[in-house]
C-alpha cells in the first residue's frame, strides 16, 4: 500500500474534526446502531477478511474466525454498554434554594474528547486493529476515528475499513466519521499524533513504538492522552505447597499457555518464578518434556520471527542462563521454536536484559533460594498486564507480603490458571503499570474502555428542557444515575 | 522555614512508601476514621489556623473561617464517599463453567497508586493546601501523602500538618502516612516528582509551575500522572436576547463576581464576550459604574500583587485595548485595583497575550461585530475550567453551534449565574481541557476526585475468602456493584 501524503492526512483530520461536531451529538442509540451495523458488515465479509488475514499474518483459519467472532462480539457488547450508559458516570446534585448560599443544580456526564487515532496490533488483525476494541470504544464514546493501518496486514485492514464505511453509509453517519490511513513511514504516525485536532491515541504494539507516541503526545502544545499497550512478560509465581501438590499439572497447563498461538499474545507467560525444590525439578522436567513435543509454527511475519530468534538468542547468551528445552522438531523459515530456559534469582535481578519481553513461545524459569528472593523479584519487576499465582490457600495466607507486591505490579492477578485468554467483560482490566501500558488507570478491553475517550462535563443551573437527555429530570434514557449521592433510575426532582 | 535537605526528602519518600504498604490495606472505615479525625483536629485548631493564615495571606477572617469550614466539610464528605465505595467502580463477572471455553470469575476494583505528592495553592491556604482536597482524596484512595508546603503560608501549613499528625496518632495510622516538606527551591519539588517511589502528583497554581511538574513526571523512566490545575480565564458569553432583557442585572452580578476575593479565584470571570449593541453599551456603562465603587483590597502577598499589576499593565498596553473603568479609590501597597477593559474581537483573536490569565480583579470585554465572530472566539479560546452563558432559552436554541463550541472548551458550563463558587458535590467537575488542567478526565473537587489516585485491578479465579471484602460474594461492605452487567447491592452468586 502507498503511504498517504501529508496533504491527505491534513484533509482527513479536518474532516474527522468536522464529522465529530455531528457525530458527538448523535444519541447513544444512534451510535449503537452504527456499531452494530459494523458488526453485521464484518460478518458478511468473513470469508474475505479471514482469507486475506491468513495470507498476511500466517495465523490459522480457526484462530482468525475465532478472533473475528470476538471482534463482532466486542462491537455488539460495547454498543449495548453505550446505550446502557453506565460509562457516562452521571451525577446529579439538585438545587437547595433554602441553603445559605443557595446550592445550585449541577449535573455531570462524560462527553467525547474528539477525533481519536488508532494504531492496530500486528498480532490481532481484527480484535485489536481496524474495527477492533479501540475503534469500537471510541465510537461508543462519541468520537470519530482515524485508523493507521498496520503495514503487516494492510489488505485485511482495507476490508475491515470498507465494512465500517458501509455501516456508516447505512446508518447515515457523517462523512469523516472514520478514516483509513496507510503509512509505513514514521512521519505519518507523527503527523497524526501531533495534529492539534487529534484528541487521543490508542496503540497496541512494541515499547519503542508506544513510548514514542506517548512522548510526541506529551510534547504537544496541548498534550493528549495516549493509551498504549506495550508488552508484558506476565510473571507466574509458583508457591511451594501448590507446586508440591501439582507440579505435573502446572507444567502441562503452562506448556500449552507458553506456546499458544506461537506465543504471540501480550499475556503470554514469559517468566516463571519458583523456589528450588524437588517439586520444582519435577515441574521443570515435565515442562521440558512437553515443550520438546510441541511443533514449531509459523509466526505472524518475517520481522516477528527474526525478532523472536534474536531476542531469544540474546537472552540465552546471558551469563548463568541455561536452555532447559527446545522443541525436538527444528523450525522452518519464519517459524518460532518453543524454548524454555532457566536462571538463578540473583543473576535475574542483576541483569535487566532478562526482564525484557521475548515475543514468542519462550519462557524463563527463575530459581530462587528462598522466599525472600522471590519477594525481591516481585518488588523489582516492572509493570505488567498480568501476574499469576499458582498457590493453595495456605500459600496465599502465608505469603502476604509477596501477594501485595504482586498486586502492585500488574493490572490483573490470576490464581491457579493461565494469563492467556482475555475475557471481554466489564470486570476485565487489560492494562497495567508502566511500561505494560502508558496509563494504568484505564483498560483497553471491556466496556470501561469507552471511558478512555471521554471527559466529564458539568452543567450548572440549566433548565431541564435544555439539558442533554442523559441529564434530564425524568431520565428518558433509563440510565442508572447518582442523584443526590444515591444510585437510582428514578426521576431527579428538583 | 528552612528547606528540607535532599537526604531528608529521600528518607521521607522511603517512609511514605513503607507506610503505603500498611495504609493501602486499611479498610475503608479505617481510612474514613482517619480523615474524620483530621477534620476534628482542624476544627480544634481553628483559631490558630485562621489567625496565622490571616497574617500570611492577607485574607480576611470571615473568608478564612468559611474556607476552613469547607475544608472540614471536604474531609468529612470524602470520608463518607470513601466508605460508600462508589469510587471503587466494582465490576463482578461470575464464572460460566458450561461455556466453551469456560468463562472465568473476574472481579475488578480500584486500588491505590502509591505515595502522592501534593503542592498546595497560594490562594486557598486550607481547602486546596496541606489538608485540602488533594490530600483528602489521596487518603480516601488509600495513598500516603507528602505535602510540599506553599512558601507563602508555610506556618499555616505547619499547623494543618500538626493536625494531620495528631489524627494519624489517634487513629493508629502508620508512621510516614503523611509527610510535611518545606522547600522554596525548585530542586525540592523536582526531587519529589522525579522520585521512583512517588506515584502521582496534585498541584494547584500557575501554568509555569504545573507544566514543569507535568514535564518532569512524563520524562521519568516510569511516567506518573500529574493533576495540575493551572489557571483559567473563564469566558462569559452574553447572548443577545438575555442582554437586551437584563443588561443591568448582569452587570451588577458580574461586578461582584469579578472582584470577589480581590479576584483571586481560579474561576474568576476574566473574559466577557458580547456583540456590539445598545444593550451591551448599557451593560458596560453599568459595570463601569459598579467597578468604580468597589474598593481595592490587599492581595495574598506581594508577589501576587506585583504580578497582577504587571500582567494588567501589559494587557492594557496592547493595541486597541481600552480601559473601561478602574476603582475610583487608588490601591495602597499590595492592593489589587478592580479594572475593566475592552477590545474588539479581531484584535483579541490575533493577540494571544489577551488570552492569558490576569490573576486578580480584572476582566476584559470582547466586543464582536456579529455572531460569527463570537463563534470564532469560542472555537479559538484554550481549555478552561468553566464557561458561562448568559442566555434565554431562545438564545440557547438559536446558537447551537456556539453552545457546542463552548461545551468543548471547558469542564463546567453555567447558565445565567457566575463561575465563582465551586460547590463540593459529586456533580462538580473542577478541571478542564489543557491548559486549564493537565488531565481533563478528572476533577479535583467532589468525591470523584478520589479516582485520580487509584487504578483498576482485576482478580481472576480467586476463592471468595481470599478476595478483598469489597469483592466478596456476600458484599459485606454493602457497596453498589455491577454484577454481571447489572447494578446491585445483592450477593454475587457464583
Amino acid at each position: 500500500m502507498i503511504d498517504n501524503t501529508l496533504e491527505e492526512i491534513e484533509l482527513a483530520v479536518t474532516q474527522s474534526w468536522q464529522a465529530f461536531q455531528t457525530y458527538s451529538k448523535k444519541s447513544l442509540q444512534e451510535r449503537a446502531a452504527f456499531m452494530k451495523a459494523i458488526a453485521v458488515e464484518l460478518a458478511l465479509n468473513e470469508e474475505a477478511l479471514v482469507s486475506t488475514a491468513m495470507q498476511e499474518t500466517n495465523l490459522p483459519q480457526a484462530r482468525l474466525k475465532n478472533e473475528l467472532g470476538r471482534t463482532i462480539f466486542q462491537l455488539n457488547s460495547y454498543a449495548d454498554a453505550c446505550v446502557k450508559g453506565d460509562w457516562l458516570e452521571i451525577r446529579i446534585d439538585t438545587a437547595v434554594a433554602e441553603r445559605n448560599p443557595p446550592k445550585p443544580d449541577i449535573r455531570k456526564m462524560l462527553v467525547p474528547l474528539g477525533p481519536v487515532v488508532v494504531f492496530g496490533a500486528s498480532n490481532f488483525p481484527f480484535a485489536y486493529s481496524t474495527a477492533g476494541g479501540d475503534t469500537a470504544t471510541a465510537f461508543a464514546a462519541g468520537c470519530t476515528v482515524i485508523v493507521k493501518a498496520h503495514p503487516a496486514h494492510a489488505k485485511t485492514s482495507e476490508i475491515a475499513a470498507a465494512a465500517i464505511f458501509q455501516a456508516a453509509a447505512k446508518t447515515n453517519m457523517p462523512h469523516g466519521i472514520f478514516t483509513h490511513i496507510h503509512g509505513a513511514s514514521v512521519e505519518v504516525g507523527k503527523t497524526l499524533v501531533t495534529h492539534s485536532l487529534i484528541k487521543a491515541v490508542g496503540f497496541t504494539g512494541s515499547y519503542g513504538g508506544g513510548k514514542q507516541l506517548f512522548d510526541w503526545a506529551n510534547q504537544r502544545k496541548e498534550p493528549i492522552p495516549v493509551f498504549a499497550e506495550m508488552g508484558s512478560i506476565n510473571p507466574v509465581f509458583l508457591l511451594q505447597e501448590k507446586l508440591n501438590q501439582s507440579a505435573i499439572d502446572i507444567a502441562k497447563m503452562y506448556a500449552a499457555s507458553i506456546t499458544l498461538g506461537v506465543g504471540q499474545f501480550c499475556t503470554n507467560p514469559g517468566l516463571i518464578i519458583a523456589i528450588q525444590s524437588n517439586a520444582l525439578n519435577n515441574f521443570i522436567n515435565c515442562l521440558a518434556e512437553e515443550i520438546k513435543k510441541i511443533a514449531p509454527a509459523t509466526m505472524l511475519h518475517q520481522g516477528i520471527a527474526n525478532a523472536y530468534a534474536e531476542k531469544k538468542t540474546k537472552a540465552l547468551q546471558q551469563k548463568n542462563v541455561t536452555t532447559v528445552a527446545e522443541s525436538v522438531a527444528q523450525p522452518a523459515q519464519n517459524q518460532g521454536q518453543p524454548t524454555i530456559a532457566t536462571v538463578d534469582a540473583k543473576t535475574f535481578l542483576e541483569n535487566k536484559i532478562l526482564h525484557e519481553e521475548v515475543f514468542g513461545p519462550y519462557s524463563l524459569i527463575v530459581q530462587c533460594n528462598n522466599e525472600d528472593e522471590m519477594l525481591t523479584i516481585a518488588q523489582h519487576i516492572e509493570g505488567q498486564l498480568t501476574s499469576t499465582l499458582m498457590a493453595t490457600e495456605n500459600d496465599i495466607i502465608k505469603n502476604n507480603q509477596l501477594i501485595e507486591a504482586v498486586k502492585n505490579l500488574c493490572g490483573r492477578i490470576i490464581i491457579n490458571s493461565v494469563p492467556t485468554g482475555v475475557e471481554v467483560c466489564y470486570a476485565m482490566q487489560h492494562g497495567g503499570p508502566f511500561p505494560a501500558t502508558t496509563d494504568s488507570r484505564f483498560t483497553s478491553v471491556g466496556a470501561d474502555a469507552i471511558k478512555r475517550f471521554a471527559r466529564p462535563l458539568s452543567f450548572q443551573n440549566w433548565n431541564d428542557n435544555l439539558l442533554p437527555d442523559e441529564l434530564k429530570n425524568n431520565n428518558p434514557l433509563n440510565i442508572w444515575r447518582m442523584v443526590n449521592n444515591e444510585w437510582t433510575k428514578d426521576s431527579a426532582n428538583r
